[in-house]
């Protein structure tokens, strides 16, 4: 452990569920841990329903590396990196073995059992295992919400789509508009569904091939009339039954909820058998595929729609009331003043 | 067409649900089809649901070629075949150029589109299309059963286990006991769950690793303390909420649900998300599929578990009888007695 120790200002959340302003001073470095001075934070809705627990807020960050202990291997003082939600694994396991580590069970996570790992602070102690060294062609705005929001549609993307697939995308948000993104820029065909008129020109501008307007969540899809679809995103934040979309789903197809819910999910069971359709979920991205994101990302000109405020009290607050009230498009980036 | 007929005993549903035997004559044959001596049908539930419409019974069949048409190609007089569901698939859609034929959407198909092909009759008349040569080495009593109740678990099997998974089944009958045999001689690990502490002899003896008793439908499978399920194969034959199972479901895993009920399938949502979990639907095997089950099986040994019984109508309401009351063991077999 190095002596050195280092002064933060972070922003926690509080049994109130308001936002505080605490200074901290995080002591010196074990050999695996990191120093970052953080540039950039994305909001995620995960965010906000962590507001009432005393955590620092943020797990889409991006910085410059500060410090390192006295093991670290990867990374090194100057390196531009991000992280998200995931602050260690255990690298043994057979998911960590097996390119699954999200799922390794000694996981250390963003507000379950790490709560001082957060990105709304201008200075992040992190453990090495979870960073992410940002290409240098991207921006921070671009690069931070990828560390979750980005991780959390790559992952089923990547896994589960063609490049000659009919993708459908259920809700246009900071998850939506960046997978209308990678699937476009994969050469996917892209079907997006929104209650929102509004969105068509940016959808369409995003790369969707399509963009259907539905009246609520009871739709019946089977009157749209489109030509059925492969796979299916629903990256809507409420919780929707699954057998309104049936009707436009083929035969042997997959959906894919990225949202959760209280409760139970549901799906037509004789024709969910019978029809050999798959109803898969999915967490956040494995480490290799994070880095290959990134890697696709900057290669491809994966851009985030962002709007930025100011990483102080009054800044985080317009955010988050945005984010709460859907008006966000599509993603908050809050940005250290200093 | 060729100018000969065939005459044949069939033995039909009707609309009071009593089995009817009747004698038909069936035209020439057209160039894709073939006239097929009935040697062995297994019976299968889906025969229960079919029993109040007319049409043959019996969609698990193995014979001799007696005629084919002017246009075969793959088979000729003489040649033992089995067959199954369906009767013809396009050959040219998607699904059928890419392994997944069952899905195809001009199937013709036992019970919705084609209702005198039934295996219940001394003499079957089939298109040539969906007909499989059996292997010399297989008994008829042992291919029939694999025709429908083998097809709907190795597809599944093969699509989704590794040798090195540990799999569980829940149910043993028809299907199950194939199920556990598919299992154990690819390597897996299997583990038998079943209401009926009497057939944890015969479980065992069909290979699985374990068998676990369990006290009816409800069971917090979490109780019995076992080592996690890659993934479960549901062939119950009853409707059955997938959340109990969920306790000993490991992360990433696939539960499969095999048979069919009214109404919503249901999984626990949050759960389900972000452990990655997959609920995969599957119809039969397509075509390759079941080319190789039949050759994995002959050179693995996988043998039916049948009760025989005349294809008479005094064995065939007993065999249906024995099915219904779910006392068969573990698949009847009718062979017709000339």
């Amino acid at each position: 452990m190095s002596s050195t120790t280092y002064e933060s200002i972070q922003f926690r959340g509080s049994p109130s569920g308001e936002v505080v302003q605490k200074t901290f001073t995080y002591d010196g470095l074990a050999p695996n841990e990191v120093i970052i001075k953080v540039t950039a934070s994305g909001l995620c809705f995960t965010d906000v329903h962590m507001l009432r627990s005393d955590l620092v807020l943020g797990h889409e960050g991006v910085g410059i590396v500060q410090a390192v202990g006295s093991g670290c291997k990867n990374v090194k003082v100057g390196d531009r990196v991000g992280w998200g939600y995931l602050n260690s694994t255990c690298q043994t396991c057979e998911y960590c073995l097996g390119s699954d580590d999200p799922y390794c069970p000694q996981k250390e996570q963003f507000g379950v059992n790490n709560h001082d790992c957060g990105s709304l602070s201008n200075i992040a102690k992190r453990k090495e295992d979870w960073l992410f060294k940002v290409p240098p062609e991207m921006s921070d705005i671009d690069a931070a919400p990828l560390m979750c929001g980005g991780t959390t549609v790559w992952s089923p993307i990547i896994r589960n789509c063609k490049p000659f697939d009919r993708v459908g995308i259920i809700g246009i948000g900071g998850l939506g508009h960046l997978a209308i993104q990678f699937l476009r820029k994969m050469g996917c065909d892209v079907v997006v569904f929104s209650t929102d008129a509004s969105k068509r020109e940016e959808a369409l501008s995003l790369g969707a091939n399509e963009f259907h307007c539905v009246k609520g969540l009871q739709k019946d899809y089977g009157e749209l009339g489109i030509k059925p679809i492969d796979k299916l995103l629903i990256s809507a934040s409420s919780k929707i039954p699954m057998g309104q979309f049936y009707p436009i789903m083929k035969p042997r197809s997959t959906i894919i909820p990225l949202s959760v819910a209280d409760g139970d999910l549901t799906v037509p069971y004789t024709q969910h058998v019978l029809t050999g359709m798959a109803l898969q979920g999915s967490f956040i991205s494995p480490k290799l595929e994070q880095q290959r994101m990134l890697e696709f990302s900057a290669r491809n000109g994966v851009h985030v729609m962002a709007e930025k405020f100011p990483m102080t009290l009054k800044g985080i607050n317009e955010a988050l009331e945005k984010l709460k009230n859907g008006k966000m498009r599509y993603r908050g980036v809050l940005i250290p003043e200093n």
